[in-house]
């Protein structure tokens, strides 16, 4: 689905193509563009953001196409024969310059450039949001019940309540945010996730008795058993019924791996299993439990001293339930050697124009400081101070204690994919290492510090001459 | 995506395959099994659902298989060579029984009922739930805003805030609901839906002027021009410019088709644009209206008589936003002979067992009046009452004057279609009528009346004397 030689060009909002028309007839398709894609708030009123879904996109960008059924619907609807003509050959020639992906990134930095001609930069605009959009947002809810677990397994549980189809990117990026495997078969497969799973209740119903159910599933997986243990009744059942299969187990030189507890108040019920489990000197069998958990639910059993192993997550993670949607943008910065802006009321939402990259400044402990974007063009030694992008006075200063990183990377040049995308592990553990460099003000969940991301004096200057000379005009 | 002739069977939790091995090597394989689909509350505390997913759902069962690639996969995880010989003919022989796609449905009715083997009935549950679930919550919501609007137009403008994937039957699902058109070309090219769209900020800063650019624009397009007035500023440049091309049309022999309001006071915003064009006699001109809609803003928006024609929905639609799950389950109710309860503390958590209909009552009005889950093997002229599933003395009697109406359709006969799937336009035209069936007690937001699905007294003595029984266990 991923990985195939053509990704319709049809993938994309109809005003793409019905503007990318006007370019054409206007003789502006070679017009050379910047485009910067970034959102405007970290999600869930968080600290931080993970980004994720930069493979799956760039895989998409390079294998953008017209087929010949996708060129006959756009004739059927009238569109012009030599802008078909155009499409036809299409390919994406440009350059796209982006962070690494898993990388912790914040909000008004460009997270991904696209130089390019004005068609090809804007044809691509709303595959790159739908991808990066919801790759991110899983990949930072995941982080977030990472960090709540407190090194505890969390495991992605949401297929059956995902968006449809976005449950296979969202396996994969839970992955990237911290989850150790998924239930999703299909992800675990393309994407090399561990599979994780043993049996639902209908496993138990089919059987005359829950001890039966249990025994059968224990002979046929003796060294790889769960028991789900809620079907009937927790206390007086299930528990009772599993502790008799692990004693079964350890006859037969096996040991029940754990027990999994799908409803009921799970702080209780979890401090119960394991004085029952303990009394039986089963201190081995694990805690699994699952129902609509999310980071708080996490954190407050946790506070509460439940004595869980492993979080089964679901549909909270997969849908990213209390906030479903990332506001991703993607805003023209430059036309020509026209910087560009969108203007707005809210001054906040007026852009960054130009063409920009991104450097990290790093502490003496070389955790993150303060996030700069520059224009390309200014050297990173330049750098003495980084600027609120409106607040005239708020300025910090970019003394010589703080290293410069280079976090922004040239993925594609001319069309051909120029960097290597490291395996879907390495994703993981590059993206929990620098999580670690974040300082842990910044991942709380009430009201977390605020990551200053500031702009060069240069592009302040421009950007502000910019905003004067369109209020001339007003 | 959707028709292509192998749809992976990997698409499913992992557990739903340990189990079904389970099942294979414990001799229960042709053990003939019931489950059915349902949730247990309306989506969004509203009255009433909008069941979608149905024809895609279907021809996802109908190429469920296991490829060498798959089976590769899974001999690699250590499944048994029996079991993968198995998977390897896997084709669904079973039943399927389901309400129409479009049909109003309500909680706690069987939706879809699959009967066959153990294991096909099993492995199908993970990707019917996935299928079912979304597109049956975009539907519902988008018949939300649909409703709200009071005949004006709903588009579906959702694309690059959808979960990834999700946005091909988003987009699917949101014209059943009642959405006239989307943003998303592949979904309009695919279910022939009509592609809705024109410009975006960007065409506005890649010229010098805004006046140029809409001028341009009308140019290419003088029988298809929306023109966004927001770029730089709505009252003082976007509207006069937007007058000016409009007047410029005229002379040519066309006419302007809209604006587009996309930030602000959308209220404020859309009476003063009217009030702008009016007095330029453009009252031909449309006003569109888009940005972090939904059902409550819509509504609002009208209520203060905003004069808006057409509303441009995008992330609260697409993501449904406000619930992004719903809250479906496949629970099994009989295994061979025995009708089989997942027990719970909540009574009403504890499932419907037995092999079950569902037929529904109409008043002399034509109306919706009373949904009946009976059992299949019981007439329909036999029900004289239908009962609450759990309390005692909530009853209603079915009197002469209520109409019963077949609901509950075969679609899968032996692994075979037995249905034909109507083209998608005619299950939104379907989907509509239906609605107007339903009295608007049950159409409001705040508080909706709750509509009654009741059962036989048959299965109500079924499932008590299920519950007495397995209390006796305990």
């Amino acid at each position: 689905m991923f990985k195939e030689k053509y990704f319709s060009g049809l993938y994309t909002d109809f005003y793409e193509l019905t503007m990318s028309q006007a370019y054409f007839l206007s003789g502006k398709k070679d017009d050379r563009v910047v485009f910067d894609l970034f959102f405007r708030r970290n999600p869930f009123g968080g600290g931080y953001t993970v980004f994720a879904g930069l493979e799956d996109a760039i895989n998409a960008v390079l294998n953008f196409r017209f087929s010949e059924d996708d060129l006959n619907y756009l004739e059927s609807l009238g569109f012009d024969k030599d802008f078909l003509d155009y499409l036809k050959d299409f390919r994406f020639k440009g350059n796209i310059y982006s962070f690494k992906e898993g990388d912790i990134v914040f909000n008004n930095e460009p997270l991904i450039k696209v130089v390019g001609s004005i068609i090809e930069a804007q044809l691509l605009e709303t595959m790159l949001l739908n991808f990066i959009n919801y790759q991110t947002l899983i990949a930072t809810k995941t982080r977030r019940m990472y960090f709540a677990s407190k090194g505890r397994v969390v495991a992605d549980f949401g297929m059956r309540r995902a968006q449809g189809f976005a449950a296979i990117a969202g396996s994969k990026a839970s992955f990237i945010g911290g989850a150790a495997g998924t239930s999703n078969t299909y992800a675990a497969k393309v994407f090399d996730i561990p599979p994780i799973g043993t049996h639902a209740h209908s496993w138990i119903q089919s059987f005359d008795s829950e001890y039966l159910a249990f025994k059968r599933y224990a002979d046929i997986y003796p060294d790889n058993t769960t028991l789900l243990v809620d079907t009937y009744d927790t206390l007086k059942s299930g528990i009772p019924n599993a502790i008799k299969i692990a004693k079964y187990l350890e006859e037969k030189g096996y040991r029940l791996k754990g027990i999994r507890l799908d409803s009921g108040d799970l702080a209780y019920f979890s401090k119960k299993a394991r004085k029952m489990l303990d009394e039986n000197r089963l201190h081995y069998v694990k805690i699994v439990v699952s129902n609509q958990l999310d980071e708080h639910i996490i954190d407050s059993l946790l506070d509460q001293n439940a004595p869980i192993d492993i979080f089964g997550v679901g549909t909270k993670l997969i849908t990213s339930y209390s906030q479903p949607a990332l506001d991703g943008v993607y805003k023209l910065s430059e036309i020509g050697d026209r910087p560009t802006l969108k203007f707005s009321e809210n001054t906040e939402k007026i852009n960054l124009p130009g063409n920009k990259q991104v450097i990290r400044f790093l502490n003496q402990d070389d955790e993150f400081f303060i996030d700069g974007v520059i224009l390309s063009n200014e050297g990173v030694e330049s750098v003495s101070l980084l600027r609120h992008p409106s607040i005239p006075f708020k300025k910090t200063e970019i003394s010589k204690d703080l290293k410069p990183e280079r976090v922004f990377y040239n993925i594609v040049d001319n069309g051909k994919l120029c960097y290597n995308f490291p395996p879907l592990k390495e994703v993981r553990d590059f993206s929990l290492r620098r999580f670690e460099q974040l300082p842990s003000e910044f991942k709380r969940f009430v009201n977390p510090h605020l990551y200053r991301v500031g702009i060069s004096d240069k592009l302040y200057t421009l950007r502000h001459n910019l905003i004067e000379r369109r209020l001339e005009h007003l």
